[in-house]
């Protein structure tokens, strides 16, 4: 039997590495593009403790800030998208949201200044594992602290301070955007006019860890990942790792209904028989989607941010113990920690036990619990206390919520439970969108095709 | 930043190796312990062309045959169990059915005589792809032979024969053995009694395609099966991507809602700083699942039977086309094939040009679309008539047909698809039950835990 898909990927290692032994010069860096860059020369404290020396934002900016910087919209990206939301003088390639921002458009470039970062943490520009450490002279890799969604939000707000900009008109974002649309406005509660999250949100749940625990663990199984333990700057990326981790979201991104129309049982080619490598058109589409995306991303960017968006939870509990520690670690601005100190703080968590399954969770069990428990699907009505206690801050926000009823990633009662929770805690201004399957049935990634549906909904509730 | 999860890695592969080349002696044989035999000493075609010289199927069985041997049962299995449902004398280690077989159990040792085998292509006593092809001398590896479900089924029969089993009282089978059970009673219409089906198909849908490609990926990704294009059984089995594919069929089996209940947002260890491997409860049970699993079960037979689950169709077209390609393809049991020309029939079907997204797919269009048009979720009522034509055999064959609502690897839909399909076809002896998520959160897996949802229901059914 021949693997052809197996054939592909030792030709691009081969072909990589040559390229890499032909080249006296560093690693190509990551790019999408010419954007600006905001930079902060002090040093960074972060959630968990790390300190980064200092920092680079990566920005574009859409529209006009008007005299009074009153108009200023500050949209979040998903995961692994740059600053390029749309194209730009100079760079006039379509953005991730291109027909979502303009003249006239949801995000209106007429009335709003819209400005797009590259996360901390990314690849796009902005401050990340690929980044230098100024100390080092070297890649950050694995020494990179472990950040959170609203160390993310804090580097932003440094941007929009050197910007002079106090209040913004609006905080937008869309999936793991939508997590820090909320959380800038919990964060910064004066600042932040009015929210805007989509298939987003209030704190991170097991499947959708499961989900990106299986991507980091196949990329961190690749040999140049594993061989390197993620320090494979000056030699091979893993691209093979990337390729299948890409394949596992792309899965989580779409819907099955949305296959069943598209591809049904269709096979590549159905007059030769089958084979073990891509066959099915499903099977040959999410080849492609990973092979676009293998090398056009950092592993380590992808890691840690994978990392930070299941730590995310806006519940009371963990914002206090946040900003305990924080205020046990403000004294490493001015003595920042050693490499060595950095490195020993970060260790091994997994327990000696592992997780056996318990009387408790048997069917009949949980079948007889059910009936007198509230799970997190059938009772939307009912919020955590933990999560009510968290979004208090955003008692006067207006927020538009909008959920999609084929998303499994962010299914849609997480956007039921955050409506569900600002209005328990008082907020008249909460309008809720879910958008069921006879007008989407594209799942999670909706928020980057739906014009209408979802564009349509933010173009009326921003006025 | 320390990297305990690839440190057990690295020390596993270094033990296999070690263990490897002190020992002189063959591969050590996948078992799950004393089982019975059948031999098939005739040459087997299978459906897509390849032949087997010969052929084992390993089995077990409870109760007692009666003499005019009509009380026999089939157990039709998931993807990777074994022979052993049910303790035995000569075995007494629990088996993966254990509460639903016995005396008064749903598959009542008192009435019926219960007979399981490990499928054609597996590793526990079957021949699959880890046996010794008798012409070579060598394990087959990959020189195995594409099968389809219909080829284990016939092989199931193959065995019935040897027994003098006619007719068999019932059919049963969950997940893959769900597929298994209706396909018995299509191709064997007066040979099989009843039927009863839980969480299976009667084809694949994208989405578990999608799921399941992504497992084949990983684990042919690992360098132990790359590097040696499945032909591993003289040097290290490709361990760590087996591991990969069971936490990613884990995610598959079970569901979100259950998870929240069970895991939350519990850290294995709060108290220290988050790490890339495993850190979440929710991983480190993924974790686990998969360290159980990744030395317990063959590769191969993985990669073969899970791709045997992608072709499965009951439709009428894929029918026809599998009876003129075995008629065209009979004459190899009189001159069985070489082994060059059985891999040079394995060829390439990855397309020159991949797949891209076209206009039709945007999400207007679709959205208009779709108020016109059945999506396989809204429209359980109108089965496609290819497979109402595939499955008229079935119209006098009695059948229990039990789907899951929290099952996200063979959803609900699917099941309401057979049934309503077997009503169109006229057959009044339907049985439909479908375990609502106040009955079960445990998703796909609900067949090995619920023994009252689901055992319950096989009960009063079979009477």
């Amino acid at each position: 039997m021949s693997f052809p898909c197996l054939d592909n990927l030792d030709e691009r290692t081969r072909k990589l590495t040559a390229r890499r032994s032909s080249e006296s010069g560093p690693e190509p860096s990551y790019t999408s593009g010419k954007h600006e860059t905001f930079h902060s020369s002090h040093p960074f404290l972060l959630d968990w403790g790390g300190v980064l020396p200092s920092f680079d934002i990566a920005y574009e900016a859409w529209g006009r800030l008007n005299a009074d910087k009153s108009n200023a919209i500050l949209l979040h990206t998903g995961l692994s998208a740059s600053s390029h939301a749309h194209s730009t003088e100079s760079n006039p390639k379509p953005g991730w949201w291109e027909r979502f921002i303009g003249p006239g458009a949801p995000l209106d470039t007429d009335k709003y200044y819209i400005i797009c970062t590259n996360v901390l943490g990314g690849c796009y520009g902005s401050t990340g594992p690929s980044s230098i450490n100024p100390l080092s002279g070297q890649p950050y890799g694995t020494s990179f602290p472990i950040l959170t969604m609203e160390d993310m939000v804090r580097a932003q707000f440094r941007m929009l301070d050197g910007m002079g900009i106090n209040k913004l008109y609006a905080s937008v974002g869309s999936s793991m955007g939508g997590m820090q649309s909320l959380a800038a406005g919990v964060m910064n509660t004066d600042r932040v006019g009015r929210i805007v999250s989509v298939s987003g949100c209030a704190r991170s749940h097991p499947y959708s860890i499961a989900m990106r625990h299986t991507q980091r663990q196949v990329l961190m199984n690749d040999p140049a990942w594993s061989e390197t333990r993620g320090n494979y700057y000056s030699s091979l990326p893993p691209h093979a790792g990337m390729k299948l981790a890409r394949q596992i979201a792309t899965v989580t991104y779409r819907s099955g209904p949305e296959w069943e129309k598209r591809f049904g049982r269709q096979r590549a080619d159905g007059s030769k028989p089958p084979a073990l490598c891509p066959d099915f058109l499903i099977e040959t589409y999410l080849d492609h989607a990973g092979e676009k995306w293998c090398l056009e991303y950092d592993a380590n960017s992808l890691l840690y941010i994978s990392k930070a968006m299941d730590l995310f939870d806006l519940g009371k509990q963990l914002q206090d113990a946040t900003r305990q520690r924080r205020q046990e670690n403000v004294g490493k601005l001015q003595h920042l920690p050693t490499q060595e100190e950095v490195s020993s703080q970060c260790t091994l968590t997994v327990p000696d036990q592992p997780y056996e399954e318990t009387d408790a969770s048997s069917a009949d069990a949980m079948a007889s619990e059910a009936e007198n428990s509230n799970s997190p699907t059938s009772s939307p009505g009912v919020p955590p206390e933990d999560l009510v206690k968290g979004l208090a801050p955003l008692r006067d926000t207006p927020t538009l919520v909008l959920g999609v009823a084929s998303d499994i990633l962010f299914p849609a009662w997480q956007q039921r439970e955050i409506a569900a929770t600002l209005r328990k805690v008082g907020n008249r201004s909460v309008t809720h969108v879910e958008l069921g399957e006879d007008r989407s049935l594209f799942g999670h990634d909706t928020f980057l095709l739906d014009l209408e549906g979802v564009g349509g909904e933010i173009k009326r509730f921003l006025g």
